[in-house]
């Protein structure tokens, strides 16, 4: 009844080169800096457009990174399936990130069924202790 | 026991002069068509910028919508606030936006507490009945 | 490319005489009292131990009641369908319900799709205008 | 701008007798294992009240058992305030808990601010790796 953990399907340079092909407005916004299976390190790279008055990053940009980030760890275990889609994703927003720091995240793959991957993000602030918020996130894998 | 629903503080005119005036980078961007008490109708206007491949509308574009609607709901009843901040968004993906119309948030103010507000909202491709997509979000109201 | 609604599966009596056979521990706690196309209204028979000290409804009911409500206006729709299962809930407890009335649950289906369908539950204590609580939740339907 | 991390307010004993005298109804349902700063392991002692047919616990235990492991893992850093109440709950079911072992409960306070407290949550079934559910939490904690 146990199911065998799959393994690795790709790499960090495989994920950015699959992303770069598929999002390519903004994947150069993006860069993954370490996964393993199950787990995946990336950040935003802050520019202008991620900020808000009074020196944060805004709640979209956190949000969009949190969903890349549950993709990619997801996409990292099965290899690539341009066709996942999200369809659920609750977010508590906890501090306040600051405007001139990458915004890091670091993602957990707790489930990865047939039809479905649930996916836990942390978010901080480059060089920061504390999350600036939390995250999970439902993907629909598309048949295989 | 029971509270008194306060009235309307800000009208249309006066939540887009809000919004630009905290917003700027992105206010351009919405629109309010509608607000009496604790509901509003607002809009995405949709540009190149929001889109995804395949002809859809992206998912930070969504939860961004989602968000400035249940922003906006909340300082219609309590005036202008720019320190209301998001705590919570749980948001459900249910169909694909179109990308040739606008995405339509309608949104109600379920809950107006003196530390939290709590609103809920439907998104819309213009023109379609089913929505695409469905949040609830917490927003923090500073100290009056 | 628009999907026609599936009309009414299971009526009130149906539902209540399914729900005794998949919950015949808890089925008498609950009563559907109307069902019509992807709408549900319900309720919780309150009793003694759905209660709190300070005289109020536990979470863990609220919790409950949303839960097979989500569940029966799916069904309502699909037919009886033992093995669907809740994949996710996220629920705002927005004020103190009273003990002395039963709770009462407004469910609509907002998407029924092959494999999901999410559905959305406001909470009232009976005879109460402000609701209570707010739920959406996403099911699980089975292969047909 | 760092917060100081505050220490322990209440041990394992100190948290189960608090439980005992708020929550009387259903405190002996529950076992608090192991509680560190921010951090805490619980359980939900499983009996046949807990259980759904075909060998599983259910939602509402799951839900019962996450939440009061964010309570907890709250008092356990700011001290026993009965009336700290749950704001917002989301989960997602992701196996079949089984129904012959304890539900195990571990908890991360993530943030304590002055009004709101954030933890997530992971159940397992007592000896199993994989996690049955997570769960994150809001709390808010009335005024010191």
């Amino acid at each position: 009844m146990t199911q065998k953990a799959p393994s690795l399907q790709m790499n960090e340079a495989q994920l950015m080169t699959f992303m770069r092909e598929v999002f390519h407005q903004v994947a150069d916004d993006f860069k993954v800096d370490h996964v393993t299976e199950n787990e995946i390190t990336m950040r935003l790279l802050i520019s202008e457009k991620h900020l808000r008055p009074g020196g944060t990053v805004s709640g979209p940009s956190m949000f969009a990174l949190a969903d890349v980030c549950a993709y990619l760890v997801t996409l990292a275990m099965i290899g690539p399936k341009a066709l996942a889609v999200t369809t659920n994703c609750s977010i508590d927003f906890m501090r306040k990130p600051v405007a001139d720091a990458d915004l890091i995240a670091k993602g957990r793959l707790l489930k990865l069924g047939k039809q479905l991957s649930v996916s836990d993000v942390l978010l901080y602030s480059d060089g920061q202790e504390k999350p600036v918020a939390r995250a999970s996130l439902t993907y629909a894998i598309p048949p295989r």
